[in-house]
């Protein structure tokens, strides 16, 4: 069992109750990461799901949850021979915090019939670039647990030349040695800066709702994060990312809806 | 009260249950329309929120509901100052069909800070192409509510010369005079056919989730829809829906993932 897999460990109670604990390695300076969230209330979800995979997540942050223990709830809503479908609910001190629908079904491992082009071009790993490890009063204890590479226009932003639109692009694996798996994933589709900190937004970005969509299971290796967004209004912002794995291949898609810091 | 506000009322019965009753009008061969479906549990949702505007909204398809008497029931999950949280479910016969939620909010009519551009042009009204009437046993009785003017080769696989990528694009508007609004959007984010079938796919191509962002009001006027897909593969597509009102304003986005049919 690797570090994340143990971070995101879910112990079954009964049929519709697991217990968690969530890590304090994975805090953003304070809130704990909303897809390490995401990944902790999978393990639930899938357990407890005739399917192996969780092929559609969507996830609506109410609170945001301290390290600790943690409750998983899960209703089964529908079990069919191509999907099942689960409502599930990260509870702490039986207040809820993150609520999900999570659709479950068995991804067989075939070439696409169709597949789009990335949106956008990254640059060899080599010309990518580190971010400086945060200060530890920060508490970014996240940045710890991830490796990441930027594409550098995308961080200019931290040296006050942010591109004007809202975008971030990176190279991502775990720090410690572990093959990207679906869980992984939703790590990944919410581990990238806000998007609207290169369109010149400042501060915490709280997500609102992410949906992702898990297109096919990762190869061995780094995963590429391309970061978008379309519209940036009445402190409204959406960020959606979409994930290749190292051969190239769309794995995961996602779309967060979040609200523009205070700066 | 215009016909589309009727056929998408939603009556209070108590604080947690509307009844509804689904339209034989919205019908797209036999199972009725999501964004419908969407539609009519919004008028719940909304009803019941402190908040004006279903800012977002995700969807799980279990069943298909037939034209009749329905019911909503919606359950407040957080009610914040920025922000209120709903789940709400359709249920017919006491069977749930649809699982929903979501995020309302109240959004103000103010200058984006930022907009992308429109991901595809789209030619004139004009040289855009109404589809033939379908024929009364094919039981769409959808194509009489709203009135579609099509990107011409986004339909080229009704002739048998389809693109071969995922895209379906074309101007919107009720039949009947009524301006858009959000429960309009929540139609016109599935009312596109399935843009897998411009990829070469054929037959019922089932949602399966279903996610949308009501980003601003519409303006009076046409909308436009444009319709795209990333990958079709192991029997799964996405379906991408940008929605621009009459002044080129994004005001909602969505992605579907859904079943490809089997012809």
């Amino acid at each position: 069992m690797t570090k994340f897999d143990e971070a995101t460990q879910a112990i079954r109670v009964d049929e519709t109750t697991y217990d968690v604990c969530l890590d304090p390695g994975y805090s953003i300076g304070g809130p704990l990461n909303g897809g390490y969230l995401m990944a902790v209330a999978l393990r639930a979800v899938v357990d407890a799901s005739p399917h192996a995979h969780p092929v559609s997540t969507s996830a609506q942050f109410l609170k945001a949850p301290r390290p600790g223990p943690a409750r998983m709830r899960v209703e089964q809503l529908k079990a069919g021979k191509t999907a099942a479908f689960a409502r599930a609910t990260l509870l702490q001190d039986d207040v809820p915090q993150i609520e999900l629908l999570v659709t479950t079904a068995t991804l067989n491992d075939v070439e696409p019939d169709y597949s789009a082009e990335p949106p956008h071009p990254m640059p060899p790993l080599e010309e990518c670039v580190r971010l400086p490890a945060p200060k530890p009063e920060s508490g970014m204890t996240i940045n710890a647990q991830v490796e990441m590479a930027f594409d550098p226009p995308t961080i200019g932003w931290l040296s006050r030349r942010p591109t004007g639109r809202p975008e971030a692009r990176a190279y991502f694996r775990m720090a410690e040695p572990q093959d990207p798996d679906p869980y992984v994933l939703a790590l990944a589709v919410d581990a990238l800066p806000p998007v609207v900190f290169s369109a010149g937004g400042k501060g915490w970005a709280p997500t609102v709702e992410l949906t992702w969509h898990l297109r096919a299971l990762p190869a061995p290796g780094w995963l590429t994060l391309l970061g978008s967004g379309r519209l940036i209004a009445d402190g409204w912002f959406d960020e959606e990312v979409e994930v290749r794995d190292s051969t190239g291949r769309l794995v995961a898609q996602s779309r967060q809806i979040a609200r523009v810091g205070r700066g």
